[in-house]
């Protein structure tokens, strides 16, 4: 299989829609920019979904289920919202299908046309806000703070398997509060949230900071943005934490009374992260020979192969043996997975898992029961050692921190490598289109700045770095006085 | 809040939606016939989610996920299948907005209109049965166990809350067998993990059995069904297993080679639960004064109310214990709340905890204090105990046995006691007339018969069990030979 795979350095992005099929991780279905989510793919989302809900649920969030359809007239009621999203949405008109006259199959039934189209969701801060209108009364109702893991969809018609398609699964905060502080405290509080998650689950290092004006998130007065480093040199923006002011709150009209009984309009959060985060997870970590998964989301930590002989009383002693183990270690909570297959050949099999990313491969022959070892190999570094049977579970045990904590610090070791500060426009320029990766330089300010360096270069103002050095010079491009030192990037 | 709420037998249909909204578990929402699930109630489908997920897995399942839009022309590929599902559902039609010409807002991009109309899943055997053809080729990829737990959608004029709204939450699976044996056997096991969960977490007694010809699901063969009595009378299907034969793979044209290499069409199954239970749920067990929810699903299953005085010093004491009780019951295991308002009074909160259904409640006042004790109430018999709080432990922990077994029972008795046996068909029209509930009547087995009772009184065969007696005289409606003893009832 791995030899099939496109390698990195000839096409990344072909490299990438070959890895996701090949991983069995996700397929394009017969709908335009759907996709179907397969059963190992889905494992490791539904194991980022866990950890992050459960953090959630420590943070004070509870979940809740709001409706998939928006009336039309919703969505314009946040002047800004409209413009950012309305756009490119799904539309149902009707409610009904009907056979066709001529048997042909099914037609939709003119007569039931709906007074008001509705929308799918495209995010759901507009029906959300509609209920919590009616939730919200007295400072007592606050703050609310509610989650929802949905599906949503937004017409694309350039579609990527995790990162860019029409429909996603993703979870949603929609929080209400009864002051700035304690809004902007909250945007604040998932945004670290967040940035841990990547960090010590997802093993991606990832630049904290603000959006600028014009990358800010449609109706929000600051956008909380975890940016990530690609292989290929693009960014990615993994997770965004949005503080919305009173802005929703005005237009769907809810305010609170406070302690005095006074009328208040409240301040609102919304904050989430999608199934693009499967598409930083690939590109962040996985090589030529296929996926390489942190052990924290892999759905199998380890696999266990019995090399499989012609005598069939040895095969029945290396599959009692390779079940004794997986025992062993499902008992120190390993996630581990044995591999019964008789016919498939051994090289055929490591191919396979290394392509699936497994972690750990654990490789159990004949040798192996007279001498008590087994062959352990990583799939980061990609050896194999003999182990000590007996030491199996420390073994396995601390291969998983260490390969966990080795994908870090190679994530964190190409980003150092992968950024460049520059000063002049033309340094600018040379470092985007040679190199790629962060390019961090002083900036005006200015939103025509911006503009003009994404029509010369694609490049775009991934952040302001909340923990970065201030500016200390001219602007890169305009050479007027620059107000904030920034990251700029080709980004997906 | 008690006294406001409507009383069963003055009106069961009011009181259902009264309690529903005031057990703060779901609410109406402005787009017809779609419900917001709140955050309480959320968290009781939480509960059920989680663990029969757990079950889902244990039984070798997997989950994935399929696309919310489905082509017009999938749903007329399986004759049966459309006839019985496609009418009522959700079209969507165009793919974008644009601004209104007169600036009111935004309307329908009549340019954007799709070239075949795509439908909001109302269930997702096409779908997924389109994806399949992909996967299977040989025996060796079967068998297929995928679970998918999602949004679905069919229209509906009449809705209620949880017991039937356009948009429901639902887990659907999906498998894919090689003989018919072991696709009959896969309908049948989860047909039994549903009746479980139902019996041991639910505690919802349930009539196990398979549907008539005209009550089964379109497209399939044989439909299991588990069968629950609500307090008004009316049975509720809770939970449907379809043995789907080989029609989806022969209107998807679905084959694999055998180990011979012959080319056969697969078996199939389908099988589903949704919000509906949560219906069940609450017309099973709950009361005048609120919801009486069995531990094993309750989000809390108790609250611990420091009774305060006007003495802050005496406040904080009662508060402290509460949350050394908590503490202990936590390490046990027990979900537990700690009641720390200061402006309800006591009664207030009683009552709003009897609203939700916490199956205990702990109450710790200044004497309790003095003398080492703890009041303890059961929502289920609505008694008190004053018990030593150096027992705490035991004794909530003996209560949630107690009070999962007494919920169950007491439904056990009601539906004993509401399920009537006739001979005649005057019988049959007083039972259901007067009584209700479920009646057991000799069937000729014809849908003749099946459609006059219908019209006659309403009643429906709601299955004919898996383990009950056998026909014993003649059919209660028409005199003919009986072919099965069955159960009619009218029903949700």
């Amino acid at each position: 299989m791995g030899k099939n795979l496109t390698k990195r350095n000839v096409d990344f992005s072909k490299w990438y829609n070959e890895l996701v099929i090949k991983a069995d991780l996700a397929e394009h279905s017969d709908v335009r920019g759907s996709m179907v989510i397969k059963p190992y793919g889905f494992a490791i989302w539904e194991n980022i979904k866990d950890i992050l809900d459960k953090k959630f649920k420590e943070t004070g969030h509870v979940n809740a289920y709001f409706p998939l359809l928006i009336p039309k007239s919703y969505l314009s009621k946040e002047a800004d919202h409209v413009e950012g999203f309305a756009k490119e949405c799904a539309v149902v008109t009707h409610y009904r299908l009907k056979n066709a006259e001529d048997g042909s199959g099914v037609v939709v039934d003119p007569t039931a046309k709906l007074e008001e189209e509705l929308i799918i969701r495209p995010t759901s801060e507009t029906i959300i806000w509609a209920s919590y209108r009616k939730w919200i009364q007295s400072y007592r109702d606050l703050p609310l703070l509610i989650n929802q893991w949905a599906n949503v969809m937004r017409w694309e018609m350039r579609t990527r398997l995790f990162i860019r398609t029409s429909e996603f699964l993703w979870q949603e905060g929609h929080t209400a509060h009864a002051t700035r502080t304690e809004a902007v405290a909250e945007a604040e509080q998932m945004h670290d949230v967040y940035a841990d998650f990547a960090q010590n689950y997802m093993a991606i290092p990832m630049i904290k900071g603000v959006k600028s004006d014009s990358e800010r998130f449609a109706g929000a007065l600051e956008t909380y943005t975890i940016e990530a480093l690609m292989q290929d040199g693009k960014a990615l923006q993994a997770g965004t934490s949005h503080f919305l002011g009173q802005n929703f709150a005005k237009a769907f009209d809810v305010k609170f009374a406070d302690k005095e009984g006074k009328e208040e309009f409240v301040w609102a959060t919304s904050w989430g992260v999608s199934t693009r985060l499967m598409g930083a997870l690939i590109m962040a970590h996985s090589d030529d020979e296929g996926l390489v998964l942190p052990p924290a989301l892999a759905p199998f930590q380890s696999v266990i192969i019995p090399l499989f002989q012609k005598d069939e009383t040895v095969n029945e002693k290396l599959l009692a043996e390779a079940e004794v183990i997986a025992k062993r270690l499902r008992a120190k909570g390993i996630r581990v997975q044995v591999d019964k297959d008789d016919q498939k050949r051994p090289g055929f099999k490591f191919a396979e898992y290394e392509m699936k990313g497994y972690p750990t491969r654990i490789v159990v022959g004949p040798r192996d029961l007279e001498n008590g070892t087994v062959e352990i190999a990583r799939r980061d570094l990609k050896n194999k050692t003999s182990v000590n049977n007996a030491d199996i579970e420390t073994t396995i045990e601390a291969l998983m921190t260490e390969i966990q904590e080795n994908i870090f610090k190679k994530a964190v070791d190409f980003r150092t490598e992968n950024t460049t500060e520059v000063k002049t426009y033309d340094e600018f320029k040379k470092a985007i289109k040679n190199k790629g990766g962060f390019v961090v330089a002083n900036w005006d300010g200015t939103e025509q700045t911006e503009d003009r360096i994404k029509s010369d270069t694609k490049a775009t103002i991934r952040c302001i770095p909340l923990e970065g050095s201030k500016a200390d010079g001219p602007c890169v491009y305009s050479g007027n006085e620059a107000k904030y030192k920034v990251i700029f990037a080709k980004a997906y």
